[in-house]
């Protein structure tokens, strides 16, 4: 497979972590988010909307948007599992997951920020506050909903990483690099902790990408 | 099932779609979001987000996060079914209804909106060009990827309504309501009149629902 991706891209990531965890060898296509590199005219081809990641898959086309490839990956390749058996239980980790996925991720992505910046004449200062509202409200919804729930275990839900894992570990490496203070997030912060000493994680870190920046 | 909900929610809304279509009864609950009965704490048991929808199941417990509450419902009764058979197709679908539910809807929608007018007093004519501006966005790409594309039929995927066509209709009323120019999007506008022909999806509407206001 073939991933489009970025290495601060928190989407990319999400991939990363799940090709990792699958055990799916894959190869890496950058496009500089900051340099404009999405909005090329091939890879508009792939994805009309110019974001990343993108997976081209082997023998099921071109995937868009993450959620809908992190839902093939585990139909295709469901060995790890990322969501568990019960529907009851698969609709707790995708809401979980979601809380990430359409709540925080995108009010503060990259074109967001600079609409802010360039249309609204936002400094950085109060941008940044917007950046840390949303992460704040996502996050004392995920720890209250994970710390109020006897299924959460070493993980989001029970003691494997699973897609609501996947989701939070790059809003979590986000809020740190944002220097959030994180306190009110035990549960939250004990969940990263054991995922990054899994090596499908620590491996998809953005630091640890061939297309990393300093 | 028991619908938590608002007449004016686009995610409460899609759920309402995916229930008449799977032809469920289901029971309303209201909450009217600007007037903050989704912040009772009553609400925040059931959803700590304090955002609309949450299902409640006929025993499988509470679903928040509609994106997870139509995948629930596509799993426990799967006829007619949202989503079509490939894998292939299946992430193509979801693909497609995530430029609404994750690209679109989070970035428009009612507490993101509050923030730009209290916390960053932003005016009205300004917050409705960012209102426009993201529907916009989401539009084209959904245009091009339709447009182009062979398994598009009456709608979004061959000629039943599905997962996306249940998440673009309320994007589309949104659209229309506020005026917006969509003459760029002859695919959008034509699977949404052939939408609005299902009873599922007309009687969903926010206007024909029992809190609906003029």
């Amino acid at each position: 497979m073939l991933l489009h991706g970025f290495f601060r891209s928190s989407a990319a990531f999400r991939l990363r972590i799940a090709l990792n965890l699958k055990g799916l060898a894959y190869q890496n296509a950058f496009h500089h988010l900051r340099k404009g590199e999405q909005r090329a005219p091939d890879y508009l081809m792939l994805n009309p909307q110019g974001l990343v990641p993108t997976l081209e898959t082997d023998g099921d086309g071109v995937i868009t948007q993450s959620l809908a490839a992190l839902e093939y990956l585990e139909e295709k390749y469901p060995d790890p599992p990322l969501l568990p058996a019960s529907l009851a239980d698969r609709a707790r980790v995708r809401a979980l997951a979601l809380i990430c996925v359409a709540d925080i991720h995108p009010i503060n992505n990259l074109r967001v920020l600079r609409y802010l910046r360039r249309d609204l004449d936002i400094d950085q200062a109060r941008i940044d506050a917007w950046y840390g509202h949303w992460v704040m409200e996502g996050f004392r919804a995920l720890e209250t909903q994970l710390a109020g729930d006897r299924r959460t275990g070493l993980f989001i839900h029970g003691d494997q990483p699973g897609l609501a894992d996947i989701c939070l570990a790059p809003q979590y490496v986000n809020a740190l690099s944002m220097k959030l203070d994180l306190a009110a997030f035990p549960t939250l912060g004990r969940i990263f902790d054991a995922a990054l000493r899994i090596p499908a994680f620590e491996r998809a870190l953005p630091a640890n990408q061939p297309d990393a920046e300093a």
